[in-house]
């Protein structure tokens, strides 16, 4: 059994991310780390809150951490996840508090006290997990594995032309994640874009009533709405659970060890992730990168999980 | 019958570009601008010399152009072409003379004298025709169309894991003519890349036994070691034929409209060719990007051309 | 009485600074937070342990920090304070061991444990200053001040042509500091350059034979010879030492209001400390700059306190 | 006797280096190259016309050169010079012509005419110089020397924070030029600050009244306001003509051999002139920069000479 914590800005698709992992038996879901991105601090810490509420998991920590990017400006993605970050979703405010300690030192803790044990999956911007390493580099050595979300590798960005939103939001904490020295696995757009619920997906899951389906369906309606507008896509990409579903079945992807980088350089070109597959810059391999899916494995796997969780979550 | 001169730094597959632009009817070479980049200016001037030599063509004029990036220092790619610029090929040392005009007054004085005729093929660094538009910045509307070998859109880059080549090797003049606002045709590397010439090609060739046939596979041979070494790739891609073929049979590719640009950042992207799909940046298309191409329709035209000028060569 | 935190990476003057600190009436040294700088963390930290031993001291918290910068590789600076820090000076291992709490977390419970109290005089590169207020941002109006031993505004560098050290070590972790708010004065190598400490100077204070008074010498004869070999100064320039005595001292400079940033594009001028003197980027002075000093009046101060340190250290 | 070429935008200073010269028996002025700057080409080149037929010196070649910078947006300054780039001043339009060389090729064919003969002094960005480079590189060698008013080294910039103007307009023409291996004088603002230029010395002028007398006091008074309101100088600094003045009179600075750079990386730094005083990058001096002057001095023959001119051109 693996024990997961993740670090997470929800957002549509981290709020599915969460779910995935409450609806997954192969895993331990320690805790969740809130960081900003897809909305403000304060708003993902409510909506983490909410969202373990709606599936019964309060027991699962919450620690909040970094409301701004390193040395960028804040950028949030309203247009994207709307003002709340749930999209159409309306939860009840949480009745339920946040840890006092901070997300950073909640990720120090966990790690440092049981090496080699916790899966860190980070599906927003990498400023917490930044600021662990350098508070703490021993965390490093002491993570078993660090699966991103995030990144476009040979794919257009999604928040600039070159660049995916998680890093671009903080470039310069993923300029230090990924030269860490973490065992590290990149889950970039490549792969994501391949991801795509689509509304016949969400009709399937409303056929069973109960608020979980719900959620999912007013959230994604949102999401839906916006990568039509702005992508031409039909249905939503949803991007961090799969990095999720990574952690126990890494056989939805095919995998490449690559020299990777991210453009910090303040150009057009910041925020960019720079895979060198033809080893230019005669450096080993920083990670490895998720460059094959599977879609309908996965969206199958989401959905199929996703109803256990309803029908149990509704009991 | 379009009028056509070649900016070129020949180079093995600038070569080819020059004999098929030789070897088309649809189409009147009016003269070579020589560049740095495959090789130094020189020999790059010697090589363009002996292969008009060799087809027959030394009425063609060759103007002598710039020796030196803009700001970048200078970069050739003995490795990709050998030190004479031509692989294991061996011309005799031409007996014409380039030009006394230099390459850039050769590229105003011909296109301002014929507003609306020349179509200029770029198949080389850029310098040459960024210092005439700079210095004469009516060529900018003189021009008939302008179509530039190089960049790598969602391709990754042959010189860093971002950047092409041609691009890299003076991005500040791919800067200043990318948005000069001329009529450009981009072939980046996305297309040239599908365009691989095999030895299986190269033998048909040889059936012709001439100068020619035997130059295009000596200098291609090294071209192949290369690509195999460097990139795995059995035979060589012929970039530069690719874009010259698109003056008389554009509907070899397909295109997209784009705003494309270039980092001069100076950081790890230096010299990447952005394509900008979802216009993030609010610009409008500067170039039409060719994305997608008949490979082999390309390749069975270029060798049919080959075989007649071979023939019409050796009598 | 004004209660100081020092944020320090001794280093030469930086030893200086500490034990101006415990010479001066007017202040009470609350504790030092350790950085990366100077020397490693590790030496850094041995290096404060001693110091407050050989002045006396030890009860004053030792908290450690941050071992590497934000983004930048590692720099440390053996060829200005020697192998370990402290020139040809030798102390005996320290018997005491720092908190156990982080440097950063020290920083952070301290400040906000009583508002508006904490003055924060930081003579290192900025890193923990910057990871401490991304994790918990309400230092920055919790701070009574913070005073900066960095930056050349219109002197040249100590370390690039531009840059100086601390600032350079760290550019990401400055640029943090200086946009976070905070009401802040720079001390730069305008002023400190200013401050030399001479051989006569050191004489004097040998006249007092004590522990202290030969730590002082053997310290400062490396760093005068660097001085001499380096920059043709003759004597050495005391930094640090600045930057504490205008906690108590502040006439002893003249301060300009101004905006000021760090370069942090990755080019030439990383690290440069840009005073905007004509506004020219229209945004509001984020700190006093000292301009000018009366480098006598510091020195002498500085000498009659470290006589007294001896005296009372030696009894 | 020196053979001078002005490449020059005049621009308010600009015409008084261009009287200077007129008015300097030791000097030959050759010619007048114009480029981008202070104003517009085409105004630029209207006013050295009419510059040269106040003074009766229509013989003098002036050759229109570059309209814009090399990479960077075009930057006028009409806050500085008004909107005709000669303040209050009215000068008639122009009866003559430039010549039909280009400014470039004018350059080219002046200095490879006559090696080692030509002093160029640069008074504008370095827009046709850099150009000149790349196009004929021989100059480098066949230039006796080039005088380059520009950069800004200790002193704080007159465009932004630490960029001065012709540098800032087109710094990767500095680039080039500053690398290419010609013998070269900076004369950067920390001397040209120093030369200001007074209501008073204007008022002795006027008592001999003449066109051009009255001209230099119209053109000044609209300098003096510029100065008075951005920078709080009283009187204005005639930078241009001091750079003119050092072909003749060296003696008026003092120099210092120095590797200088120039930031071309895009960042907030953009366009600093960088003075290596100690050597961190071990490179070998490129250029004698003028850190000292005798401003009086100066003054004083700058305003002998154009009463000189102003009899002369009367009578």
């Amino acid at each position: 059994m693996k024990h997961i914590i993740l670090d997470t800005d929800p957002g549509i698709d981290d709020s599915l991310a969460i779910l995935l992992a409450l609806a997954s038996p192969e895993i331990s879901l320690e805790g969740l780390s809130i960081v900003h991105g897809n909305c403000s601090l304060a708003q993902a810490t409510t909506n983490a809150l909410s969202i373990l509420e709606l599936a019964n998991a309060t027991h699962i920590p919450v620690a909040v951490g970094c409301e701004l990017p390193l040395v960028q400006p804040s950028l949030l993605a309203p247009e994207t996840h709307g003002n709340t970050g749930l999209g159409y979703a309306k939860l009840s405010e949480p009745r339920t508090q946040p840890t006092r300690r901070h997300g950073c030192d909640f990720l120090i803790e966990r790690i440092m006290s049981a090496p080699d044990e916790v899966t860190l999956v980070a599906i927003g911007p990498l400023t917490n997990i930044a600021l662990a390493i350098r508070q703490e580099p021993r965390i490093v050595n002491a993570l078993n594995e660090l699966i991103i979300m995030g990144g476009a590798i040979r794919y257009e960005g999604n928040t600039t032309a070159l660049a995916e939103f998680n890093t671009y939001a903080d470039p310069h904490a993923a300029h230090i994640v990924y030269h860490a020295g973490i065992p590290t696995t990149l889950v970039p757009l490549d792969v994501t874009y391949q991801c795509v619920l689509t509304q016949r997906d969400v009709d399937r899951l409303l056929r069973l009533d109960s608020p979980l389906t719900r959620f999912i369906a007013d959230a994604t309606r949102f999401y839906m709405e916006f990568h039509d507008a702005y992508q031409g896509v039909q249905g939503c990409v949803i991007n961090d659970p799969l990095a999720l579903a990574l952690t126990f079945a890494p056989e939805l992807c095919d995998y490449q060890e690559l020299p990777v980088d991210v453009d910090i350089s303040g150009g057009v070109s910041l925020g960019k992730t720079i895979g060198d597959f033809y080893n230019y810059n005669k450096k080993p391999a920083n990670m490895k990168v998720a460059l094959g899916v599977r879609p309908r494995d996965f969206i199958e796997m989401f959905l199929e999980r996703m109803e256990k969780l309803a029908q149990k979550t509704t009991q």
